[in-house]
């Protein structure tokens, strides 16, 4: 109820100043829509900066992707925005945003990161998106940052089905499998079922549950730690989802009965590097790890150390400790190890919720009234 | 109960045969256990079948598994069976079966065809056995062929998390995803949840009840067709599990409703080709193929074509046309296609499971006990 009457305080404010840039915007909005491509070439956006503050008579609001990464965020917003010629979708690499930043009104950062000296140029910036993923600097220099809530998404059921993609992955050893199609084997590697084994699931949120609700049928004993079990937040019968309990520190306990375990937590200062030798070695021998949530959760040279010596049984990891992840890293070479291009909660399913709620921003930004479907975390 | 009972019968005379041939057997036995390797130069066995007809002291019941395929199968079967020196396990290459056929008393097939020229060199044979594929050409020829049910190996649970894998694999577009990691992309290619979507289930037997378990919670429609609804076999909640039910002749009306398709019927000449043109035309545009059941149920020109046409979205298969499958087969060149290796049901505990019950019918045929765990087929 308060975030809704600050939203629509802000929305008023916001359409207010948007009034007075509205004509600067007009003539490269006109521009823009030359073009058809979201990848510009190096300064054509300098060009067009310096047609900001010729006279036009159309508002036209303009949201700027910082690319190239995560492109269905761009692609789908465009579509859903394609019949309002006063809203202008652009997307530019993040090499590019500090030569064009200044003509934008929104800004969705996706997984990159904005510093101080960036967003100091976004003069007619009101709102900065994070679209799934983290954004922090923008928060110190007073422009409104928005979160879209996972619960209206889709991303926790997408992440939920990834997450059970690379657990069937690691256990049926999808890289030998191709090893062995083009070798011409047949019935070899042999896997292993989820059938049977005892998962941990190591934060029990909104992704957590959606896991376990979906591995239940499977056949599964499922372990899962939370901070605060009876905050009430998840709307699922937990008794019948989970058998064992656990609080953070029971987490060495649990995971020396799993046969998998699923990272689900949020990366803070607290979680970064969890997953250490400490953690790894009282996991079973042979057990495997599943990372969909932030790479920096798995502490590397400890996960690497227990690859070698055969301790750690196998590992599917969506996230990586750099992102993109340098293909020719030596982690990448363990036959049981499948990295995904960090796409757990991209699907078409939540991308295109994620595209109406960002073009819904838009148009309520240019019209002035409230905003719905988002959150601010400033 | 019949079954039982012939069983029995069955026992006992092939326990007075075998006793007869036991003297024969014990020698090459010796030789036998001087051999750690299951794979054997060709010509070996030729020597060893020359030394069969000299003296010895202690019966030996020989089983002969016809490789290398489903190595498995033979590893966890002679693991089963290490602490029995009077039970020999041996596996050699087809091309080699008819030199050595004589001396063994079970033989285990796999998905390898042994055709009446072999089977007529199969002097000792008593029982040969299929594991979880289908044999033939035996039962034309008086030796008596068992097989082991689903039910109690695991199969249908390994074969329904494989149809599972493999339906995320396409939907989220399996070697998409790898180039995208190793062109450094990130968020891309953007996948489809199961979430939201219906599925047909094409024979809805113990396979499909497994799966149609696991996928409920995934949040689908689930339609599925079968031959005899009412037969009672499947233990389970079918009107809880199944949206829609049909028989063989509504297949065509579902697959106009389904986003996804999994084949899981048997394959018989009725069912051969099933997915052709006409089956393949209607089912919508952009939707998904999975088969984990038999190559053959698929037509390959018209899986091709509408591949080639952009109609069918994608295709997840564990069995193919030939196998082992030509990994240089124009089929796999399109990038929304991913096949593994024949082992949806190749998992440690449906292949412990079922060298059990291949160990337990060689010590049963040793020592002229009545079989458990097998069903003689003719």
């Amino acid at each position: 109820m308060a975030g809704a009457r600050l939203a629509a305080r802000l929305t008023r404010s916001l359409a207010y100043q948007l009034s007075r840039t509205a004509a600067a915007a007009a003539a490269a909005a006109a521009l823009r829509r030359r073009r058809d491509s979201v990848s510009l070439p190096r300064g054509s956006f300098s060009k067009m900066a310096c047609s900001i503050g010729c006279s036009g008579d159309s508002k036209v609001t303009r949201v700027l992707f910082c690319g190239p990464y995560f492109p269905a965020s761009t692609i789908y917003t465009k579509e859903y925005l394609q019949s309002y010629p006063f809203i202008e979708v652009d997307e530019v690499g993040l090499e590019q945003v500090p030569d064009v930043i200044q003509n934008y009104h929104i800004c969705v950062v996706k997984n990159r990161r904005i510093d101080s000296d960036i967003v100091a140029k976004a003069t007619q910036m009101k709102i900065i998106m994070q679209y799934g993923v983290d954004v922090n600097a923008a928060t110190e220099h007073n422009i409104k940052v928005a979160r879209i809530p996972g619960s209206k998404t889709g991303n926790a059921v997408s992440c939920a089905e990834m997450a059970i993609y690379l657990t069937l992955g690691v256990l049926r050893k999808q890289k030998l499998m191709d090893t062995a199609v083009n070798q011409k084997d047949l019935g070899s590697p042999t896997g292993k079922t989820i059938f049977g084994k005892t998962v941990l699931i190591l934060g029990f949120g909104a992704i957590g549950m959606e896991i376990a609700k979906r591995l239940k049928p499977f056949g599964v004993k499922i372990l899962a730690t939370k901070r605060n079990w009876s905050s009430g937040s998840l709307q699922c019968d937990i008794e019948g989802l989970v058998d064992k309990k656990g609080g953070p520190k029971d987490m060495y306990e649990l995971a020396g009965e799993a046969d998998i375990v699923i990272t689900c937590l949020l990366q803070t200062n607290e979680t970064v590097g969890i997953v250490d030798n400490m953690f790894l070695s009282v996991m079973k021998k042979g057990s495997c790890l599943v990372n969909i949530a932030r790479g920096g959760l798995l502490d590397y040279k400890a996960v690497f150390d227990h690859l070698e010596s055969g301790h750690l049984g196998g590992l599917g990891i969506d996230v990586a400790w750099t992102e993109p992840f340098d293909p020719d890293d030596p982690i990448l070479k363990f036959s049981n190890v499948i990295l995904t291009p960090h796409v757990a909660g991209v699907t078409e399913y939540s991308y295109r919720t994620m595209a109406k709620v960002v073009g819904d921003v838009a148009l309520q930004l240019h019209s002035g009234e409230p905003f719905t479907g988002i959150e601010f975390v400033n």
